[in-house]
């Protein structure tokens, strides 16, 4: 089956729409919240945890992939799903980002980018055709365009020619795409053009003339502000067709969800709420904690009263204090596991405010809770 | 309610049997498996993966929890069930190993013992009256007399006078115990004594005379020969009031546990499958395996085709070698739900030969098949 994309709700005084994308591995409602299992694996947790937290789509990385355990492997294994025991919907980054930002890199040209892993230092040259191959054989429901992802500050020729090689990309992985009949994996193209408004828009609009099963904006959270941030979602949603899914990359935050979605978009992914669990920090309905602090240490209330995570619905502020300070490796999950139910609960209750014509209203309160 | 201990079945042909433990949190059927959670968490895995593996009982350390989070805050907890979340039966070593073996030991005397602590260097003293009081805040099911851990190997001499001390200070724990009217934590004496026969024997005697709930096999699997162990357990065990569980501290390996089974073992614990899990050493029923080992990369069947375990049932060689080679974390935890599920498994199953009288079978099986 090829991805479908429904809308079945739209705010009336934002551009926000709740909607569902139908996967050959299953339902996604959005917008959603896509957990990010780099290597295969969203750090510390199972996938029955992430069932049990009602993840419905995680996101992994073809670059982490190729590098290790291979494609040889993922091949015999019959795909990342069968590999990793995860039987809904997948998407896969084509790596492009990491291509630039992990690898020691050599060369960029025209026809492609020759690195060395980040791992052994190992010799390789990625093409937008090869990504292709790459995700195919790792099989995810939905598969990203190869891009080169402009650094940020960025003049606006480097921009420019930049965004012009993530076109010409674009088109080659199209190609490939068509060549190899494997429609059942959605193609993504993916918006760049730094923080140049007539960028971006020239790079939706070639881009929209190519047809793609669904876009994404790349090239945030790469350094630029919040306010530059939201001006290219701005300048780059709207040109984008109603009718396909908007996937914003690598965002983010609580309340960056809540300003996308009013924006218009539909996905997002990012390793913000799992790193910072790792670390400590953990959101809750009042605003972010950390498990660190002193004052934990004798709190026998839960992280988040307002939370029914598992973690909070059986351990104390002052148990995690103590995992965390003993070494545990269990704070690692638990954390990671309340951090990952807040976003996809709050996603949802995204969602549901849409589906009543109340995203606004709800967006207010959550963010005057959340800051308070 | 006291600790009460029934024996349901019998082995004819060794001293194995089968019964149950009814303890204030429920039952323990036995023999059992405790695995260890030192600092109140079994490592890697929360107290819904213990309940999912079959765990009965659990046993953390009073030692580690003295030090960290201290007993202040165990107190204000409600005690270490309601502090880590854990509503099953619990026991805790009194902590005397670990006084000896991690502490910065300063000077044992008839009083006690001075110590500093391995985290932050702070100085302590510890008697058989504290550690019996710090076991009372901790509130197990079981709490351990204070003992004198005898190094390996020790003079005759040494282990005398030792020995002597263990059991000096097990009627001043019982005492203190009396004194607190927390009967509702079944104390247990702790046998000492070495390699020798006749002071393991008097040890044992005068324990007896002592009349404890239930009895302990200590200073074992400290360095001496298998050979050596299972004689200490042979002297010491029909020594022991049949009527009173028996537990064998720090014991096993799979192989070891059988033998002692055979020999009137009730209970065990040991840190050795997690700590194995961890280093990727996993049990299988043909065997040990390590995941670490190139020709599982591509290896698609389970750790165990025999086993029934969460892992098994989901996951590949070829993913854990993954998980381990790629650092996740994961990796660590899964090899511990399989590894503890492995040993509660078995003795599951030499509860099941006891009752069907067909032990010394099942034990003969079992070890060919492991050592195959």
């Amino acid at each position: 089956m090829e991805l479908r994309f429904e809308i079945d709700a739209r705010d009336g005084r934002s551009s926000a729409r709740a909607g569902r994308l139908y996967t050959p591995h299953g339902e996604v409602e959005t917008p959603a919240f896509m957990p990010v299992g780099t290597q295969g694996a969203v750090k510390t947790l199972s996938q029955e945890d992430l069932h049990s937290i009602g993840a419905q789509v995680i996101v992994a990385n073809a670059y982490h992939l190729y590098l290790r355990p291979g494609m040889e492997v993922i091949e015999q294994a019959g795909g990342l799903h069968a590999f990793m025991g995860w039987d809904g919907p997948l998407l896969t980054d084509s790596g492009g980002f990491q291509v630039f930002s992990l690898a020691q890199l050599n060369k960029v040209t025209p026809e492609g980018v020759a690195f060395q892993s980040h791992i052994d230092g190992s010799r390789h040259f990625m093409t937008p055709e090869k990504a292709i191959d790459i995700q195919r054989t790792i099989g995810a429901d939905i598969i990203m365009c190869f891009d080169e992802c402009t650094a940020y500050p960025a003049t606006r020729q480097d921009a420019e020619t930049s965004m012009r090689m993530t076109l010409e990309w674009a088109g080659r992985c199209k190609k490939r795409w068509i060549e190899l009949e494997t429609h059942d994996q959605a193609l993504f193209g993916i918006v760049q053009g730094s923080t140049y408004r007539d960028l971006r828009q020239e790079c939706a609009d070639r881009l929209v003339e190519g047809d793609f099963p669904g876009y994404a904006v790349g090239g945030v959270s790469v350094g630029e502000s919040k306010g530059e941030m939201f001006e290219v979602v701005e300048w780059t949603a709207y040109r984008l067709p109603e009718d396909r899914s908007r996937y914003l990359m690598g965002v983010g935050p609580p309340e960056d969800l809540l300003a996308a979605v009013e924006r218009g978009v539909d996905l997002f992914d990012c390793v913000m709420p799992t790193r910072n669990a790792r670390n400590g920090c953990l959101f809750t309905s009042a605003g972010r904690l950390n498990i660190k602090n002193q004052r934990f240490c004798a709190d026998f209330g839960p992280l988040d009263p307002a939370c029914r995570c598992p973690v909070c619905r059986r351990y104390t502020r002052a148990y995690l204090s103590h995992l965390y300070r003993s070494g545990e490796v269990l704070a690692l999950r638990l954390n990671t596991l309340h951090n990952l139910f807040f976003m996809l609960e709050l996603i949802s209750n995204i969602r549901g405010a849409i589906r009543v014509g109340r995203f606004l209203e709800f967006k207010r309160t959550s963010l005057e809770a959340y800051s308070g």
